[in-house]
């Protein structure tokens, strides 16, 4: 019988374990551009990891709406480098990740919601579910690695590691 | 008497002397994900150059729109890394650019206009003019490049070389 899943808020100290948040609304900025705009600087690094990483720009875009309640069965880590992704379309999504080790581990598995203003930035080897979105057609901007090392391992749990959670 | 600057059409073919855009409608996709995902990828890649370059993630975000008429009076370089800007409200802005080379030739400058689906990235020493945009508030996603070199050039028009730009 598996356990319902609950939210942590999105704040930059509770996501601190598994990478970073990037919601301006929690950072400060500076003035450029002769005092016209604001740089929220900084709030995520691309870790591109060894060999020949380079980061690059995508977009991922899901055509249906994830349908909750919905079963964590799996998770995935890219071990190279850090993935970044960002709403494009002002629509909360869900972020599902366990910490940074040989095996995901379900007792520490986390579930994180984005208001749809914030982003994340999972660090290299953290655990995470592939994109879980809530509504139709979205999008999100993604800052990841690529290169020549295999950057992808998945875990399959075991039924009784499953885990669900629901939304809204 | 300054000359109007009219806009080139934002397509990769037209951009890519100055950088890459940022355009899922322009781009190819894969599926990933099981299926549930399109991934349009490797859009844009960053270069972080020489050092200790890095890729890092920042917004960028101006309360007031530009007003136009807008007098295109200088422009900057980033001599050492690439620069991408990735619409988050979905509004268009303008994007000013002339070839790399020791000083932006006015006679090749560029006038490229977003429809606020599609984000840019320019090229490690193209000139560009500070962010533009259409309506208050606007907000900007930017990959670049962070490190201890100086990477920030401005070069300011004779008044003989200023244009200026209209919208919409």
């Amino acid at each position: 019988m598996s356990r319902q899943l609950k939210a942590t808020p999105l704040t930059a100290e509770q996501f601190a374990p598994f990478g970073q948040v990037i919601d301006r609304s929690q950072h400060s900025h500076f003035l450029i551009n002769s005092g016209t705009t604001e740089r929220y600087h900084r709030m995520a690094q691309v870790d591109t990891g060894p060999d020949d990483g380079q980061a690059i720009i995508s977009i991922f875009r899901k055509p249906k709406a994830d349908q909750f309640p919905l079963s964590i069965a799996m998770l995935e880590r890219h071990p190279h480098g850090s993935q970044a992704f960002i709403p494009l379309r002002g629509k909360p999504f869900l972020i599902v990740v366990a910490p940074a080790g040989d095996r995901p581990d379900p007792q520490q598995m986390r579930l994180f919601i984005s208001n749809g203003q914030q982003g994340v930035n999972y660090a290299p080897g953290v655990w995470h579910h592939p994109l879980i979105v809530t509504c139709d057609e979205d999008e999100l901007l993604v800052v990841d690695r690529a290169g020549q090392l295999a950057n992808c391992d998945e875990y399959a749990f075991d039924a009784d590691q499953i885990h669900w959670i629901d939304w809204p």
